[in-house]
């Protein structure tokens, strides 16, 4: 006999863009949806459309004061008055928490999903934070079914995600798509994360008409290390991605490979022990976080059989 | 007989890199240039390596309050005390105008090279504001010579060319390299950028050991229009840039062709009557110019023989 998990149904759902202002698949998404709702629409949960941070996305930069992905800590959102040193992100953050939150409580939304681009080619690229939750597994399994005629899809698990905008609801998801310009639109990539966005909506609805989902086991990406460019006593780069690695994003690192190249041309190669998957090579956001890459390893992420549970 | 035309031996020459402050191979090439300067010293002539906007780099963003890029004009230059709103890149501008100016003068430097890049697939474009200057046009036939075993090279003439930095100095070209993506440095067009650079170099001190170069006739690009993204009444976006078009820099647009498609995914053509060249497809920071593409034709630029004037 299979044991079923059961989860409650998922009556309130948001859709988040712009949690970085220049990423702009997401905040021209929501911004449509926000102008038609009809695509986002469906007949068992109320579908909420935002834009996380409204005065980054008018500026069309990643954040005003701070990275309001960063934000969702304990302490900053306990503290309830004006943020002392009053940063943006914080006090948003706190408006985000009122909204979608309180985190860990009944009020919290069900479910957020939050829609990001990277200059780096992680092509399509799913991110969970919780790989104890059973439904956002069976979520991102569903999603790459229905992407399979696609070129390649990615699970991956966020190491710092509890401060992400979606850990706020009770369960979440984050799609990140590229390469992709930041302060830029590409067709392609605005097409696909609409995609992948109806495709979430759609498994929720299905789940909250019970539909049953067998027990599954999916390939995952879990972050071993996050690997910072060379720098000088300042702080200074002193190297650049080498071009045999730029935009290879999911392809397999290995010992002695070529990663970096200096300014005058001397190769540095990676010096780990065994074959790693490399993300996020040279995303432009991260130079100021001390990170050229991440380095993940290959996991296999389970669920149970899953189905919504009768009132 | 072929009648030479003599120019003046250049003995001051300007290398600047962040003139656009998230446009980093300049940026780089400029602070490694800084720390050394062997690379770019010459026998003939003196070589100054600048940091443009120096606040714009520190923030990695293309400026602070202004493109600096367009307050070379005669009004922004003549004012002389701190300007009344302090526009931070007035004021540099006035700074650069001292340093390598004034504009039109005697003691202006001789040659200023500005180094920029997009994030649109322009490859190696060398940028031409003068096209009655028989040096630059003479330049730009070597530069594109020596780099023939490379893709594709691209000459062409900037329509608003002369409130530019390099505008100040008595001859300028502008090196223009991508796909980058603004905030990230791509190790090959990092040293595309250096080569030419360095080419360019070679190129005066050759003319100033009084080398004759033969008239030419070379193929150039000249601006016919610019096109913006069909907004609505707001002023906002309601299309993007057609997949097909995507990164089809310097490839003939015919008239029919998809150059957009709206969120909904409806096509739009070009309406143009005859074949014409593309250029700065998709560049992000065009977005708030309102400009999603360049039109431009193509064109002959000829230049007389040339040598240095024997003093
Ligand atoms: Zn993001
Ligand atoms: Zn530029």
């Amino acid at each position: 006999t299979t044991t079923t998990t059961t989860l409650p149904s998922m009556r309130k759902v948001g859709i988040l863009g712009g949690t970085h202002g220049n990423e702009l698949s997401g905040v021209y998404l929501v911004k449509q949806w926000l102008k038609n709702k009809a695509a986002v629409t469906r007949k068992n949960f109320e579908t909420t459309v935002c834009l996380s941070n409204p005065r980054a996305v008018e500026k069309c930069v990643r954040y005003i004061d701070t990275d309001l992905n960063r934000v969702f800590t304990e302490d900053n959102l306990r503290s309830s008055q004006e943020d002392s040193n009053n940063m943006y992100e914080i006090n948003r953050g706190r408006e985000l928490h009122a909204i979608f939150g309180p985190k860990h409580s009944d009020a919290a939304y069900d479910f957020l999903v939050d829609l990001h681009n990277t200059t780096s080619n992680m092509q399509n690229s799913l991110m969970i934070h919780n790989t104890q939750d059973p439904f956002v597994v069976q979520l991102v399994r569903y999603i790459v079914d229905k992407l399979k005629h696609l070129e390649s899809n990615y699970v991956f698990i966020t190491g710092n995600a509890y401060q992400t905008t979606r850990t706020v609801a009770k369960h979440g998801l984050g799609i990140e798509i590229g390469p992709q310009s930041h302060g830029s639109l590409i067709a392609d990539v605005y097409q696909k994360m609409e995609t992948i966005t109806l495709h979430t909506l759609d498994f929720i609805e299905k789940f909250n008409e019970g539909e049953v989902f067998n027990a599954c086991t999916i390939e995952a990406y879990d972050i071993i290390d996050k690997i910072d460019f060379p720098r000088d006593k300042d702080g200074e780069i002193c190297a650049m991605i080498h071009p045999a690695f730029q935009f290879k994003d999911w392809t397999p690192l290995k010992p002695g490979d070529n990663i970096f190249v200096t300014f005058k041309g001397e190769t540095i190669s990676y010096q780990g022990d065994k074959t790693v998957y490399p993300a996020f090579i040279n995303e432009a956001s991260y130079y100021e976080k001390g990170i050229a890459f991440w380095v993940m390893k290959k996991v296999e992420l389970s669920a149970p059989t899953l189905q919504m549970k009768r009132d």
